[in-house]
């Protein structure tokens, strides 16, 4: 906080600063390494108040990063949950003082494979593999720093919740409170298997070269894009798709109307729209990034951590709980929130549970669902 | 028929029949294109009657071939459908002369990207955008030469469904019946992108060399492999993958138990798998009929070719139909089969239609499933 290079800006009347923090300590991670001179790009909106009440830590998902409310430095984009986050929005910054920060193994600012190591050189695959408690932990020793003994709440929707029940659980004194949105406590074999696809795609790309294409130019470029491709069908529904492409055929840039080609070129606006998915994605994400984050979603298992008990899980924690889940969703669908809800009741803790009718698929969490932000606004106000 | 170099063979007490016909004509296709010198390479099973009323013609689906009933010659592996083809079984070879022809564009031994052109190098990109239609177009041209103007039935499962909806529609006269199980009547904006995922994946692959690679050693095996692995997801279902892997960990070459490594090997039991079936996939297809295939199902829109009206698809058919969906198959889910079947009522045609339950999800189809037995075998005997 004392670091006079950071930043501070007003940008949409929202007291933003970014900043990154260096831990003092070596980072002790799930896989029995110690991760040493780990740093963690954030971003702040708002202002903690004089007893440190008010702090809200946002987990971001799986693509995402610490840009939740400001406009992000490589897309220009607005953040991710701009429209969630802000003055007088759900996660109201006039109240509370945000903290969202690039997760451990990220490509953001945070220490991921391509930080470098103590020989000068990137850490590509030499970095260890960590776990979504790893992540927490490198949160936990950014909520130290800023002297937040317990957050008001801790909100993350996907990956994001997967942090958030993990801090929860494994930080119980942590937090008042935890906001879980279409999440899961476990990944599921058909959510281990589409990240595996990514994986492969990646390692399959000849310019991944084991990892080390850092200093060989832009790296697995292609195996990243199809990796997204096919991850990006799981955010979407089905008729989600159907709706906003059908079998709608692409006009043609030489101003010929839809029609089918006879050829491999992107017909179908969908075919389309996921190649420029694809590509967008390459150029604001790390190719090695992608391989340990999803490797991190599918080590997740919150009750085999508790001795395979998901109730076990939540035993020492005081907060309120909150789950939403989608009725699109099939990436991680309400019964998946359901199971930690009967966890939480079977825990004997406060939560509440409820599944949001929306068209867009799991995806439903970054968009306008008016619903969700009066869950939201009304569970953080309790 | 005449060919004395085809082989007649008794196997598992099926009269099977391997041979391969030349097309004398050129075949039209839809895009426009005269494709000459067109083979088919087909099985036969069972005998044909003297007033060859009882051919029943197998439509096999994007990954299979002409090997419905007998051993496959690379993989060893019992034909795709043997468990329904045989004497005495659904399929009854003892009542029906059974007929399954690689499809156009395939590549064991019908023609494909992978034949020769003219120029005695294989056709490869040049190869032309085929359609559902013209695989049936080449089908038709079988059942010339067989001397078969009706079949008693055509049957297929997903795009072999596809096939069979094609040629009831579009070459009414020929067939009395068409079972139609697992398919749909167009390609929805989900599974257009699902395959577009896997041809960006082999396009990826630089052993894909725009696809000239027949002199150049195996191929985008890599590519193909990547493609095999996300398609096989959309062919179970999430509960299937749960009950026969869950989170399993794989057991190691040196005999330790299952663990997680902390690394990016397959660890959990589903990725090993989808591993295996990606690499198995490559030993035995062709990747640029794969681009091709998937193609003509992307292009495949039954309701389209007829003015938009899927009803109008049927006006001359004067077949009985049977639909059967599975209600686990998120790929063609029941939605679709029903849709057909409100269009064959729409056009007053005779149409059953049934939802069968089954764990499996879309390639319930070629498991065990004796319901599904059932109802082939009371329908091919009405």
């Amino acid at each position: 906080m004392a670091d006079p290079n950071c930043q501070i800006e007003m940008a949409s009347a929202i007291l933003t600063r970014s900043d990154t923090f260096a831990l003092s300590a070596p980072l002790t991670l799930d896989c029995g390494r110690m991760l040493d001179g780990v740093e963690v790009a954030y971003e702040t909106y708002g202002t903690l108040n004089p007893d440190k009440s008010n702090a809200v830590l946002l987990s971001h998902a799986l693509t995402m990063d610490q840009y939740g409310a400001s406009l992000h430095p490589i897309t220009g984009k607005p953040g991710w949950w701009q429209r969630s986050v802000g003055p007088g929005l759900p996660i109201d910054t006039d109240r509370y003082f945000v903290i969202c920060a690039n997760v451990l193994g990220g490509c953001m600012g945070s220490t991921g494979p391509a930080s470098l190591a103590d020989d000068g050189a990137a850490y590509a695959m030499r970095f260890p593999v960590i776990t979504i408690r790893d992540m927490v932990r490198a949160q936990i020793a950014l909520l130290d720093m800023l002297g937040i003994e317990r957050l008001h709440a801790v909100v993350g929707g996907s990956m994001g919740g997967m942090q958030a029940l993990s801090l929860a659980a494994n930080f119980p004194e942590r937090t008042a409170a935890a906001l879980i949105i279409a999440a899961t406590a476990r990944h599921s074999a058909q959510n281990i298997a589409f990240h595996e696809v990514g994986r492969q795609a990646i390692m399959a790309d000849p310019e991944w070269r084991g990892g080390d294409y850092y200093a060989h130019g832009k790296g697995p470029e292609k195996g990243l894009s199809v990796a997204r491709m096919a991850a990006h069908i799981t955010y979407l529904s089905e008729a989600g798709l159907t709706d906003k492409f059908g079998r709608n055929l692409q006009d043609r840039p030489d101003g010929t109307k839809g029609a089918k080609t006879f050829g491999f070129d992107a017909d179908f606006q969908v075919e389309s729209y996921l190649r420029h998915q694809g590509i967008a994605f390459t150029d604001r994400f790390d190719a090695n990034s992608y391989l340990y984050i999803t490797r991190a979603m599918d080590y997740f298992d919150l009750a085999e951590e508790h001795g395979g008990m998901l109730a076990n899980a939540f035993e020492q924690s005081k907060a309120r709980f909150c789950l939403v889940s989608f009725d699109t969703d099939w990436l991680y669908p309400t019964a998946e929130s359901r199971q930690i809800a009967h966890s939480l009741n079977a825990a004997g803790k406060r939560v509440s549970f409820i599944e949001l009718s929306a068209p867009h698929g799991h995806d439903s969490f970054l968009l306008d669902v008016p619903a969700l932000d009066r869950v939201i606004d009304g569970f953080l106000k309790q």
